[in-house]
């Protein structure tokens, strides 16, 4: 998967994903990361991308032109680069293969490319990102993400290129930066073979819409506080029922937005509803 | 203000953090960003920190030992600073000076050094973050930011130094580091002095729950796109009345969940009646 990232601070995003998962998966081809700077567009001799907003008020805005020459780049590089796999799949057809496979990649082939380039401008005026949203741009070939700064970007650009408006969460950053990092992380570890199967497993708790049961490592006394029993028991099945167990009482206490939204069979719906009436009672005895 | 980080890769932070606004702040004075490596504070040969968790299960647990080091070492540092300031304000309060000012900052000093410090485990556990949580630890001296990894941190840790669990939003990231920034970025802009006075107006319509309106620069015609005449009237009152009303249409498209809470008159809340009556019934007659 590619993302492009158009920002007047591309430094910032080539320094903050190369650590760790990200950073592995660039080496190893998986994922490519392509920060553009918007200010190489400047077309005036002072290499300004800003003006004053029309109407009057506070600050600058970033200018249409800049913006939208960034992105002519970015997208013109992107439909070259298709041009030239469509040529290269023709050369490779006719040698013998493996018909089903073919037909399959080309089908894939097929998807991608009629699906239109997706352009996200991080704003906090878009819809909340999630998990949901994370899984389903998983699935493109190519992503734009488009950083504001000051007051934000000439509205005929954004009208003009933009396919997705994405926020983050409902609070106030200085650009988009650090929104576009966010979602390069969420979006890369759900792209194929980028994390180690065993790593994987960790999304499952969070995908059930249940917080994850608390973690105990060694030393199993640390400074007076004991792991509980139950896992050093080895009873694998009672480790999880009891896992699954404070997994549904954390979300209860902290998240309890979530636990509509989460798989609980009757039986746990039943003991939910106990472990209620008993901690109301033994607040009344207080 | 000073955020102090516990980290796997406070080179992340560092890097991260050095931009525009934030890294301005910092060379002023008015922050300061300690990123301190977990690292530093295993404690045994292999500098390893890291280890299974105790019942099985995929992936590594951070231990708890290192964290509560780290933890030790900023703590003790700050214990000290403070020591130091409330040396070096007996001395100073011998000389001459307005009562009234260190009346008042004695005070300040007061309620901070009553508070315990505060340490945000960032997880997908926690409160979600908004700018309501940001303002109010915009308050703090001092913000400790524990940034988890692997498959997250011993509980028993957690639980003896964390005071508050958040969560930047509902996906899985690979580390607390770009949720650290994030915080610490939306946090900085609330610290007086960090933001001059002209940006700061930005906030005010997100503050009212209302979505920014759509804004335009120069020049006048872009590609055939035209900026809405009234912007162009210098009729300030006209500009004003089309721009909230453009933020209440777009929160009213965007964001319904927003608008409940936004401080609409009367007469505002008849209009949006007005509008979503009149777009019913354009959709009929399609």
């Amino acid at each position: 998967m590619n993302f492009h990232v158009l920002t007047l601070f591309p430094e910032m995003i080539e320094q903050g994903v190369n650590t760790s998962i990200t950073g592995r998966a660039i080496n190893n081809g998986l994922l490519s990361i392509n920060a553009v700077n918007i200010r190489d567009y400047a077309f005036n001799k002072h290499n300004s991308v800003d003006d004053y907003p029309y109407g009057g008020g506070a600050g600058m805005l970033m200018q249409a032109e800049p913006v939208y020459l960034a992105y002519e780049a970015v997208k013109e590089q992107i439909d070259k680069r298709k041009q030239e796999n469509i040529k290269s799949e023709e050369v490779t057809s006719t040698e013998p293969a493996d018909c089903s496979e073919v037909r399959n990649s080309d089908l894939q082939d097929e998807n991608s490319k009629k699906r239109p380039l997706r352009v996200v401008y991080l704003s906090p005026q878009g819809d909340v990102f999630n998990q949901k949203m994370a899984e389903e741009m998983a699935q493109e070939e190519d992503l734009v993400l488009l950083c504001g700064h000051y007051e934000g970007i000439d509205e005929r650009v954004l009208e003009e290129i933009v396919t997705d408006y994405v926020s983050i969460g409902d609070y106030v950053l200085t650009g988009g930066e650090l929104p576009a990092m966010v979602m390069i992380d969420t979006i890369s570890r759900l792209v194929p073979g980028v994390l180690h199967n065993d790593v994987s497993a960790e999304f499952e708790s969070f995908q059930d819409n249940l917080l994850e049961y608390p973690q105990y490592s060694r030393p199993e006394e640390w400074r007076g506080k004991k792991v509980p029993p139950i896992l050093l028991s080895g009873h694998h099945a009672n480790i999880e029922k009891w896992r699954r167990e404070q997994s549904i009482l954390r979300t209860m206490e902290r998240r309890p937005d979530l636990l509509k939204e989460s798989n609980l069979t009757d039986k746990e719906k039943k003991w939910i509803r106990q472990v209620k009436r008993e901690r109301k009672e033994a607040e009344k005895m207080k």
